[in-house]
């Protein structure tokens, strides 16, 4: 194989593809980026089985082949390349010469024969989506799944088309996050549950723009996302989902309406009295106008009130400060509305036409 | 105590003092923050009684008094308050309420009474030197010391003043970095070693403004840098500092004209092909006009061409590349001269007028 690509062009595909190099594996062919130049396309490829990228970068095919490169030096070598045209050249042996300049490095590779081609799906069944709202919609949820698997299903979000509504649900057993999206067209049914990490590495490739279009397709046991000559194949989860409108009311004793900016500063400064793994809740005493904040751990003790508009009964109620904050923090409204049913109930985060919907448990605490 | 100041005023001085606070310590009164205000101002100070660090910050005082807070909890708080006027007011028992707007904070603090002040220092006997010049020169030398303690001189750096003229020399056993620095007046006679940490700090602190001063004075176990209302003290390294004069020549074999960006991003280049910890050397051919660099490691091997003007003869040595870099990104020069005596001796870099020299000793190697 020999071809020439601008290091411009290389050192973006690799960063691209790279996003599905798994960090461990006992399996080294896996810690590779394929080179594919046996078509009239350069197609750079990782799969860790789970989750797969490829792309076409632009470039010249001077002899077709392909060869699997360790991806982290691969990637180290083009980034520090001079700017300028590289020419990547491998012998029968596996050898890879990489050219630029001045500059020769010589590495060993493996064959391309050993590297799994992501599976090819017909892109039958899709919906097209702005980079810009799935970027948002992700970095919207992705906060409140579960980073362990003893739950497979909570470390993914569950996808939900209906007509032209994507709604996208996640939750960790103590908070549940749903933000519903309006698309341009309406589709068939879809539901699906696609893996946290898939959503997480799919958020940094693409730019978000608000022009550019992401489809996605489905089949039974994969998604697929496609943008600007980039595939991403991931795996579904399966299973049934969680039967979260069961767990969402509309029903409350208590109406809280408050600046969000200065609710967020309020339980930001608090956290700062409690060291990690430490799980003081922070205390919100509701009356009438005003919303006193409280928390207490060894390090001290704040305070801090908060007007309010109030509407119902006044309430005593604890939270993990951190499932506000998440929630807070990705709302873009400047006011926001809290309802509450009791001390044991969850509090709902949402607004009127419930686009998005955060529901926290509350916890246990002492009355001092 | 009953102080009140700005927020921004507070942040300024916390975080200029903390950089005195040990990370490490089993002393609880070491990882204070004093505020003195005893007399007319109100001071921070922090000390850890190799430096230590005081700064006056402008506000009012209702109160007078002393109390000595954690560090770390004391600046997260001051940094997390609303942008307003902060009171700090403490009672009998030493706990203290911090107040910024409509958020209190309560914490315990401890006695200022076991706080150990900063040495007094008659500023009797100092120079001055721009912020601007003081933090290059840091820059420049700081990362040939020795970061651990087996030596404890070489994890400093050499002050001496002669005249108008501040020469600053570090080294750790394997490379030498000397500075000359005009100063704008002449002064008697000066030579002490100042320990890098120190330095380190210090230009961390200061802006590095070509228009603002620092005042240099000395005693006989301490140095004191004075700026913009804040004083650092320092120990100094007791003994006599290594004979450099008699490692340094001026005579060569082999002497090489070359781009220093062109040879910077070379070597970087080649290191990538090194995991940390590896010590090859990158190897480097010295023919007329062209100087190959040649590294060869388990990951691959990378050889490079450069253009050159050559005095001399012919020469094959070779060096650790992270020292090389080291000292080429410190050099403003757009072209540098390199020095060679054969491949055991130490290649120098330096200009004509040699205002730097950087003393490099080669690595022995097997030629292939």
């Amino acid at each position: 194989m020999k071809i020439i690509c601008q290091k411009s062009n290389l050192v973006k595909g690799v960063s691209i593809v790279s996003k599905a190099v798994p960090s461990k594996t006992t399996m080294p062919i896996l810690e590779c980026i394929l080179i594919d130049a046996s078509t009239d396309f350069i197609k750079l490829t990782a799969n860790d089985m789970e989750l797969g990228i490829e792309t076409t970068i632009e470039g010249e095919i001077i002899d077709r082949g392909i060869i699997a490169l360790n991806a982290k030096i691969f990637s180290e070598i083009v980034r520090k390349l001079p700017d300028n045209e590289v020419t990547i050249e491998t012998d029968s042996s596996n050898q890879t010469l990489i050219t630029c300049e001045k500059a020769k490095f010589n590495i060993a590779a493996q064959s391309g024969e050993d590297f799994s081609y992501l599976p090819n799906i017909e892109k039958e069944d899709y919906i097209t989506i702005s980079e810009f709202t799935l970027k948002e919609v992700i970095r919207q949820t992705i906060f409140s799944i579960a980073d362990n698997d003893t739950n497979k299903m909570m470390t993914g979000e569950l996808f939900e088309i209906n007509d032209n509504i994507l709604k996208v649900t996640s939750l960790d057993g103590h908070r549940v996050a749903i933000r519903k999206i309006e698309l341009k067209e309406s589709y068939s049914y879809k539901k699906v549950i696609v893996p946290g990490k898939t959503l997480q590495e799919i958020s940094k490739i693409i730019n978000g723009e608000a022009e550019s279009n992401v489809d996605i397709s489905f089949t039974k046991n994969h998604i697929v996302f496609e943008f600007d000559k980039t595939l991403v194949v991931s795996r579904l989860i399966e299973g049934d989902y969680f039967k979260i409108d069961q767990m969402i009311s509309s029903d409350y004793e208590t109406k809280v309406r408050i600046n969000k900016r200065e609710l967020l500063n309020c339980i930001d400064r608090a956290t700062l009295l409690i060291k990690e793994g430490d799980k003081k809740p922070i205390i919100i005493n509701i009356g009438d106008e005003v919303m006193e904040l409280k928390i207490q751990s060894q390090i001290g003790s704040m305070n801090e009130d908060i007007t309010i508009a109030k509407e119902g009964k006044d309430l005593l109620i604890g939270f993990n400060p951190r499932f506000m904050i998440d929630a807070l923090r990705v709302i873009d409204d400047e006011e926001v509305d809290l309802y509450f049913m009791n001390a044991k109930a969850p509090c709902f985060i949402r607004d009127e036409n419930q686009n998005y919907i955060y529901l926290i448990l509350p916890v246990n605490f002492t009355a001092a």
